[in-house]
């Protein structure tokens, strides 16, 4: 059996497979919330010639069933297809985040002014070759040459005494040797062929996990793969995820699940550009604590009890081999530091990456993802918090929600007079649903027109785009023939919950260290829509403090910046050491204060209207 | 299917199995020189009742096949089956080697003057438990109570991390820890609930794997195991394994099969005494340097080729659990350091038992096993080489050769009148065959009584106990209805191969370093058949040195009492790698004295009968 694609491409399909997981083992990656489960209805494809099977049609209303579409992650074919991909079910792996980076990743490490350091170390070296009168073991010949270039107690794991009998003879014996900063050995090759070498930054967010493939001799980077966290399957929060850990088998799954994403996404990048699995000699990885045990199979069960311990913050070094990512299986995997239960490694990165930690200016660092984090500080000292705001700016949550790929309503501006949006759509397309900027726009738009009220409840009698849908009031962003995208009132009251959580968090840590909103010379924004944010919107929006404008930076995915700047350099991999030592946090959970600024924060803007003098007098308009 | 024994004991069988594989599987050992080939014809059973498809009846006499017997290894059964196990089919699994040793072993650790000082060591500590306030995490918490106590630079690996959430929880914050002497943490268990602790010392012999389960808190030896090497299916020495483990899959064959020897060896070990795996906390391994790097699945294709180069002679620690070794999977391997392709650990385990290297005289080491090994020296110097003796002494290449085990001549006297044999057999029974200690009489008292002549050839004419046999002219020790041993022409040429090869060995070593036989203060014998050894009749052979007799001294099996000793102490760890360090490697067979050291001793004692003053006066009389 096999699956024809409208675009050309023919996919075979195993025994008993879904048309999702026939698509993804081939690596066309279907959009899916829901990670396959059928809930999220977001991996529609048309069938255009052939049966399936179909679970369940999930959310498809009668005319798209009538018109040939079906859920591809609960659809068995039935013989072979002929399938069409509708645009906003197709998840884009890795485009629009690279291609013109490498030379502003360059630049920013640059501009830290610390040498290419990769993880591993490098060394050429002449071995002298064996005699019948100098007939010592290859291991200790190879320690003598390390000592007459004044090294010692290089230390050897199994792996590599396997492999160097061969290796030392297959350089004939002009070798260069790999080995990490605490003197283990990682790989021995011809000194006279020389190979480039790589290395992997990895980003392992809640929702959405990145792979940088960088050539570490000149730290360029190579190319870009990120696709959804398959976790995703057993829950879309950290919280779900750890319930999951516990449960039997469940860490097994988790830790399957990321491992597979890193490895899948890593296969055609190597495919694509040539590369050797064994030239790839360090990983980085960067995620929030929970992840970063997940990735380390760690039982996480204690992170979420009261008091929250984590079972590492500092992760020694590991393996690849043992971590069962697909590079040169002694590759050093360095694992970014975390602070605590709910701030972790991807915040370390991201302080690291803004160089906050760097400047006496106090900045603060938002990373607004599937979770929301906080750090305020300078180089003197820094503080955080974590203030759970959960996944809807993923699209999570949010009845027409979705990433910002292409289809995606990203800026919306509604006319004051006719109170009909204006859209702005990633890609030259047709909408297919809202984005996390796109939400933040409509919301602070319908605001300022009157749709919707103080308390974010839509009023009823405010323009013909606002009725009663499935699940109760909804505006109309957009309808034509096959489809409408709106927007609920449980859409908007999701969407408050979450910038209501972090205001709070931002106005309790500046509290907690006796600062006014006027001391922050800088704030940077994180976290995936970071470059899509109107700081305006999200003012209005009151998530974001009302501060000047030039205040405001984007940064992008600093987690997985970070990760690229340490599988560079051996100086920045001791600063975000420091970073996570250095930085104090605060439990959001326990203080007394967080639930009244976190209340006073539900509303449009705030209760309080005095701390957003602009948009107080946006309303007088 | 089961199996039946008249014993009693009742086995059952799987499908497509060998009764010789049955009986294994349920802790039956059968001797079995081919390692279930079928060629050695060792393993012979009686079917009493019921019926075996057989591949092949080996060596099996009419008679005997008339009988019932069958070759185990080769019998499949096709339904229940009575079978009897005679005495000399049956191996004695850890008999005779240890009963009353546990004393003297530690007699011998304390005559060391060292303090009992295992591979990991113990620390008890409290650790504060967490607190909302006091929310780091477990490793950080940890690290934080050892610098504490002083200790800094802990080494935590992956499998200790993913074990210690729980396992600090369970113990209450009030822990022991277990951690090499290089701080990398091994186990932590509750200070409260104390256990003992246990370690394994092994020795990897070519023929033999001898397993002592060790009590660390006592040095007490809790029970001895030992078998076969099963690596013997592959070939009965070193190179013919060598060769194997360099043709396709072969080398993982050999590394599995002593793998599993160890843990076939260790099962009852653990169930006889009720301990727990996972309190056996360290291993310390001894064996030559083929059969170390069989066991760290190494290819020792180079330790055969010129300049015959090891890969490692002083191995890295490694840990059970990549060594397969079912203990805890965090224990430290230590493995004894080598000398060269063909001085291994076995022997700095020997030298270090005969404590030679902490002693001004100087003294001659033999290790007489499968192969042959020879250390000279004292405190100030130690020289070593390896002779190729082969196999032959544990039984192998001879006809009637066994292991000495029930039913094996020792020991031999031939009345010089009669020319009838006197023999000594292990246990109460019939012989069966002859072991090393045997043949080693007997061919000295048949050359005594001019039953052999100077060149080891049977004199016809010479009483009526030599005939003409299958493989031509042999020497008839024993004889009845049911069976009879013999020792061949041939036979007799292979044990003075081995034992020319020996003394050659001591000559060249003597003479590179400018000594005479007279410089010797002692003469240590370890290997097989020590114990067994009749010095007096050695030396008629022409195998020892003729010595005053009080100079020789039997000690055993060195090799495992050596990785015992270790196994107890850091500083004979440490002197272990000093032996290794310091002995200096003859290559005899790149020695143009060695042939002409050989040929002379392939006569009997020795074509220079001056060297033998005692036996020049014995064959005068």
């Amino acid at each position: 059996m096999e699956i024809r694609l409208t675009s050309g491409k023919t996919i075979p399909v195993l025994d008993g497979e879904t048309i999702y997981r026939s698509l993804k083992r081939q690596g066309v990656y279907l959009v899916s919330s829901c990670g396959g489960k059928g809930t999220c209805g977001k991996c529609k494809v048309r069938i255009v010639e052939g049966q399936v099977e179909t679970l369940s049609y999930g959310k498809l209303g009668q005319k798209e069933r009538a018109a040939g579409f079906a859920i591809a992650c609960q659809a068995f074919p039935k013989g072979d297809l002929l399938l069409d991909i509708p645009r906003e079910s197709r998840l884009a792996v890795g485009d629009k985040i690279a291609v013109s980076r490498s030379r502003d990743l360059f630049e920013l490490l640059e501009s830290f002014s610390t040498a290419v350091s990769p993880v591993v170390r490098r060394l050429i070296l002449e071995v002298p070759p064996p005699t019948i009168h100098d007939n010592i073991s290859d291991v200790e010949r190879l320690k003598r040459s390390l000592q007459e270039a004044g090294i010692r107690g290089m230390r050897f794991s199994h792996g590599f005494v396997k492999s160097m009998t061969e290796a030392l003879r297959n350089a004939g014996w002009k070798i260069v040797l790999g080995y990490t900063e605490d003197f283990e050995a990682v790989f021995l090759g011809s000194a006279d062929k020389y190979r480039d070498r790589y290395g992997l930054a990895v980003d392992i967010g809640t929702t959405t996990v990145v792979v940088y493939l960088v050539n570490l001799g000149d730290g360029r980077l190579i190319d870009v793969g990120s696709t959804y966290n398959s976790q995703i399957r057993y829950g879309d929060d950290v919280i779900t995820r750890i319930v999951h850990a516990t449960e039997h088998g469940g860490l097994h799954e988790l830790r399957d699940a990321v491992v597979s994403d890193i490895n899948d996404l890593l296969a055609p990048l190597i495919e694509r550009h040539g590369v050797d699995r064994e030239d790839i000699e360090s990983v980085v990885v960067a995620g929030n604590t929970t992840m970063s045990h997940l990735f380390w199979d760690l039982n996480p069960a204690s992170i979420r009890e009261e008091p929250y311990i984590p079972t590492v913050n500092f992760f020694p070094r590991w393996k690849a081999g043992t971590a069962r990512v697909l590079v040169n299986s002694q590759a050093p995997v360095w694992t970014f530091p975390c602070v605590a239960s709910y701030v972790g490694g991807d915040i370390v990165a991201g302080v690291l990456a803004s160089k906050m930690h760097r400047n006496p200016e106090v900045a603060l660092f938002m990373d607004i993802g599937t979770n929301g984090e906080i750090a305020i500080g300078n180089n003197e000292w820094l503080v955080t918090a974590a203030c759970s705001a959960g996944p809807c700016f993923e699209g999570s949550g949010i009845k027409h929600g979705m990433r910002a790929t292409e289809g995606a309503i990203e800026s919306v501006r509604i006319n004051p007079e006719t109170l009909d949006p204006e859209l702005g759509i990633i890609g030259d397309s047709k909408p297919t649903g809202i984005c996390g900027s796109g939400m933040i726009d409509v919301i602070s738009e319908m605001f300022l027109s009157g749709i919707v009220d103080l308390k974010g409840k839509l009023v009823k009698d405010r323009g013909g785009r606002i009725r009663e849908g499935e699940d109760g009031a909804e505006f109309v962003l957009y309808e034509d023939a096959e489809r409408s995208v709106v927007l609920t009132d449980v859409d908007i009251e999701n969407i408050l919950r979450a910038k209501a959580a972090v205001y709070a968090g931002v106005s309790l840590l500046l509290k907690e260290v006796g600062f006014g909103l006027e001391a922050i010379e800088k704030v940077y924004i994180a976290g995936g829509f970071g470059n899509y944010l109107n700081v305006d919107k999200a003012i209005i929006l009151g998530m974001l403090p009302d501060l000047p404008r030039d205040k405001f930076s984007f940064l992008g995915n600093t987690s997985v910046t970070g990760a690229y700047l340490c599988l560079l350099s051996e100086d920045l991999r001791k600063e975000a050491e420091e970073i996570a030592s250095k930085m104090t946090y605060m439990e959001l959970s326990v203080s007394r204060g967080f639930m009244d600024e976190y209340l006073s924060a539900l509303f449009l803007p705030h209760t309080e209207l005095g701390l957003f003098p602009t948009v107080a007098s946006l309303m007088k308009k």
